[in-house]
This record gives structure tokens, C-alpha cells and sequence, in this order.
């Protein structure tokens, strides 16, 4: 039996931190999940990160003394070479050395990606891209996001930016975008987006809910799309067509074995939403490549940036560098 | 001195083959350009592509044992590291082991890739690219073609197919493109698809230019647009438009630090299509991105795919392993 038989995973997003410990295959032996407290600060978040990885041991019953590496992903851009986190503004996080921080009080190799990335590497390792060379994972939630591994490694892009796939023009004089530019992907086909569009345009939305506008979800639209509400099938047919125009450039660009799909949105009736989508890729990306590209639904579902970040120590090209400062 | 200081470069296009020899720094000592008879077949083409490697050597009055390697770049899907022109229509090849062929005559090292990947390995060796680790060259001609080096090596992706950047969509009901796809970048800005929009849409433009209608070429359309005709300004616009979507969703998926630009169709005045092009960039690309992309004319012109082929010998990462076979 190997001596250091267990990983650790953090998955921290602006809303919780999931916290998991995983074997070497990357299967979740136990797990637990809590609130983030972005506004705290990122000294209190680290600390709240350093409790819960001993919180995590606790409830498995092991110490760190059967921990073979601590991973972390995390909502924003990251160097994962030097272990910082670059810019995430959505935990408060800007340069901040979060690796040295957890490893400071947890002596193992510690390392950090881009949560995308580390998605991409979980569903490599531990999902449907398993055997696969070149895969990319998409997911579809508030925000669009897209991490890619491509022969092996994960691909970080120069100056760390790669994947910015929810930021692709879909529509030249689109709707404006958070990040300041006008037509991006997920300015069309984010949730925020989707529940908008709704709201505006399907008559007595409030009454056929019977909600409050701000309480008006994703599932909500895609739940009249199902009942035959011709202007939530009308939104819901367009989301394909936008993160279908989105898929066909990655795929035509990039290239890749697989494409998975994660996020909220995934949850979406599969012949709303999935069917259409690969549909719409068969019919649309570049010929040779559509006959063979791989769409699907990611089998570990909200789990993959959890599974990869346990797992990012087997990722070499990033981190054997970083080992050896 | 060297015992072997040059390398020959081929670059095979439906139209010309070129011929050169170059120093291993790309400088280019000799050239020559032949008629491509691609209707004679794949035998008669590799032969005369034989005959004219003989005739760069003597008009550089040197032997094959001056020679270290030889290079061709070809308008089709190659598989590199076999060796093998899998998919290449226009010169009529079809699975063609055209590095055998070139070995059996001329005892040293053979390398082929795809033009486009050609033409970013030149640009990153011996053009703008030099320094840097990844960047793209995008061809813009009846084509819109694009190569990529990442980490300084030749983006092949998985089975073969990366860079199909001319395939994005960019006009979700747009027009039908010669791939059997619609709306794909190509149909909308490449050389046809341009010189078709203005027949169809500048008043008297037969008159105006003097000439047939199939005599009419995208120089004719730019230069209209340079002289104040509203539409042919319109098209010109709508070119940046596309391309400018194109070279963003390129930039933010794989985030070169780099992206040339080649093809016929950048002879157009610059202040109709590089500044519109680069402007667009700037304000449409994701925002930390698009302030650190350079965005550039190539300033190796047409000879980026000849002279990345020379120097294909020394992209180690795609043919070190063929070396051993």
C-alpha cells in the first residue's frame, strides 16, 4: 500500500468552497462544502480554506501524514507555475500566494489552477476524456468558461489567459458583456443573460411562475421551453445556436478529441439543451472534424474542478518545475 | 563551418510551387517558382517537385552533401510525424508518403507539414514571432487559413485538424461556405466571397473598373473602397468586421502572444484593413488580453511557409520521432 495513499481537493467558487479528499484515481472518499466569505478578505478565506482541509481529514478519519498533495482551483486567473493567484475578483484575491500560504501549515506539495483548468484535468484524468490526448470542458453556468488539456497538459495560454471561450463574439453588435465588451457568448447565453431575455420577452412571465421577477431562475425558462411556451423555446433554441457557434469555434480552432459540458445550465431538459448541441456541432463544425468530435455531458457533473484540483499533482508539464524552488 | 549549412524549402500551393535554399537561419540564398501542374497527378507532381530541388542546388552552385535538410509545406491535412500528405485536394494528394518519395532520391533528413503550420513555424523562427513562445500566423487569400506554435512547437491538435480558423462561424445564417458549412469566416471574407459581394453590390463597378466581371479582384475592390466608393467601403468594413471577429475568438480561446498576418488579400491599404483590424482587437478582444496582443502584418510576406519549411529540422518536438523510425 502506497504510504501517502490520499489527495485533497478545494474547490473554491464564489458562492462555496467544496472541499474533498480523493484517492489516486481521483474517487471522492469524503466531502464537505461551505459558505464563501469573499467579503472577509482573502487572509480570512485562506484561513477558512486551511480549517476545513483539517476538517476534511477529521471526518475520514486520517491525518497529513496519509496526504500525498493538496490541490486548489480557484474562479480566476492563476500562475500556476509560481503558485499565486493572479486576479480573482470574485474571492477578493489579487497576486496572492496561496501556495506558500497552505503550505505553511500543511507540509505537502501544494498546488493551484484556474478552476476550469482544473476541471479540464479532472474530467482528463478521472472522466470522459480518460484515455483521450486533447480534451476541452465547457461549462455552462452565471458565467461560460472553457479549460482545455491538449496533448496531456494543461493548456494555460500565454500569460496564463486561455479559454476565455465565454468571451467569444457571437453577435457582432450583441448585448453588452460584464467584462466590457459588447456580443461575448456570455453575454447571450450566461444565466444572467438567459433570465433576462426572459423576463422581457414571455408574456406574464411573473403570473406563470407565480414568482418575483428576481427570483426567475435558468430551469425556471428552460421548465416553460418544456411546457411548449413558444418564447421560452424561442430562448432556449437560441442558447444552442450561441454556445453552438461557440463549440464550433473551439472545435474548429483548437481541435480537440472531446468536449464536455459542465455548469448549471447542463441541467436543462437533454432535448432542449444537449441534443440540440451536438446536433448543431455535427451539422456546423468543419467537416473532417464533425464526424469525429466527442460532445457530451461531464460524468462527474459539478465534481470535475473538485476531482482535478486532487489530482493536479499528476500533471508534470505545470508542476514539476514549481517542485524544484 | 558547418559541414552541412543549408536547408531546402518547398512550399507546394495550388497555383506555384516555390523553391528555395536558406542558411539555418532562414535567410533565403536561392529561390526559384514553378507552375504547379497538380492535374497531371501526384507522381508527376512529387517528380517535378524532385527536378527543381536538383535546380535550386545548382543555382546556388552546391551539392546535396552541403544540404541538412529538406522541408515542404503542403495546402492539406499532413500527418508530420508519419510523414504523409493525408488530405490535400488541391494537388491532388491523398494519403501520398511524399517524405519516402523525397528520401529515395535525396539522402537526407525530409520533414512536411501543412502550409499554414509552415508558415508559423517560419514566423516564430525567423520572422515575428522570434523570442516569443506562442503565436499564430493568419493567412488571409481565397483562403483563410491559420498555423499555430505553442510553446514553441507546431499546434497540430488531435488528428491533425487545429487551426481551422477560416470555419468559424461568423454569421449564424450566413452564407454558404465551400466546406458544405454556412456562415464560416471564409464565405464571408475571403477572396471570392469578397469579389462576389461587389459585383452583386457596387453599382456599375464593370464600368468603373474598365474590365469583365470575372476579371474583377479583391486589389479592385479595396482600391475602390481607397477612392471613396461607399459600398466597396462598406465591403472593406465588413471584412474587419469578420476577420476582426475571427482573430478575437482566436485570441481569447488559445491567447497567442502574437498573431501575423499573410495573404494576398493584406496587400489592401492599411488604413482599410491592418489599423481597422488591429483597432477591433484592441477593443473587442477580452480586455487583459487584448492590451498585451500584438497583432502585425508578417513581415516575412508570402516566403513565412517557405522558409518555415527549411527550417522544419528544427521543430524537434513533431520529428525527432520520425528520425528514429
Amino acid at each position: 500500500m502506497d504510504a501517502k495513499p490520499f489527495n485533497v481537493g478545494v474547490d473554491v467558487g464564489g458562492t462555496n468552497i467544496k472541499f474533498c479528499l480523493t484517492n489516486e484515481e481521483g474517487t471522492i472518499l469524503s466531502r464537505h462544502s461551505i459558505r464563501t466569505a469573499a467579503k472577509a478578505g482573502s487572509f480570512a478565506l485562506i484561513q477558512s480554506i486551511l480549517d476545513n482541509i483539517e476538517l476534511v481529514l477529521q471526518r475520514a478519519d486520517t491525518t497529513l501524514s496519509m496526504v500525498n498533495s493538496i490541490g486548489v482551483g480557484v474562479p480566476g486567473t492563476t500562475d500556476a507555475r509560481r503558485g499565486i493567484v493572479v486576479f480573482a475578483p470574485n474571492i477578493h484575491m489579487v497576486n496572492c500566494e496561496i501556495v506558500k500560504a497552505i503550505r505553511a501549515v500543511y507540509e505537502v506539495p501544494v498546488y493551484v489552477a484556474q478552476d476550469t483548468r482544473a476541471a479540464a484535468w479532472g474530467e482528463y484524468m478521472a472522466g470522459a476524456g480518460r484515455g483521450l490526448a486533447s480534451i476541452a470542458i465547457v461549462t455552462l453556468g452565471t458565467g461560460i468558461g472553457c479549460g482545455m488539456v491538449i496533448d496531456g497538459k494543461i493548456f494555460h495560454g500565454a500569460l496564463n489567459s486561455a479559454g476565455e471561450f465565454g468571451h467569444q463574439i457571437v453577435a457582432i453588435d450583441g448585448n453588452q458583456c460584464n467584462c466590457g465588451r459588447r456580443g461575448c457568448l456570455e453575454a447571450h447565453a450566461g444565466g444572467p443573460a438567459i433570465v433576462r431575455e426572459a423576463i422581457e420577452s414571455i408574456p406574464g412571465i411573473i403570473d406563470l411562475l407565480g414568482k418575483s421577477a428576481d427570483a426567475v431562475s435558468v430551469e425556471d425558462v428552460f421548465e416553460l421551453a418544456r411546457c411548449g411556451n413558444r418564447e421560452a423555446r424561442r430562448i432556449a433554441d437560441d442558447v444552442v445556436k450561441y454556445v453552438g457557434v461557440g463549440l464550433v469555434n473551439l472545435i474548429n480552432i483548437v481541435s480537440p478529441e472531446l468536449v464536455s459540458l459542465g455548469g448549471g445550465i447542463c441541467n436543462a431538459p437533454p432535448e432542449l439543451l444537449l441534443k440540440p448541441l451536438v446536433e448543431f456541432v455535427r451539422s456546423r463544425a468543419y467537416p473532417p472534424i464533425s464526424e469525429t468530435i466527442q460532445v457530451c455531458r461531464s460524468p462527474l457533473r459539478d465534481d470535475a474542478p473538485l476531482i482535478g484540483a486532487a489530482l493536479l499533482h499528476k500533471e508534470r508539464s505545470t508542476y514539476a518545475a514549481m517542485e524544484r524552488n
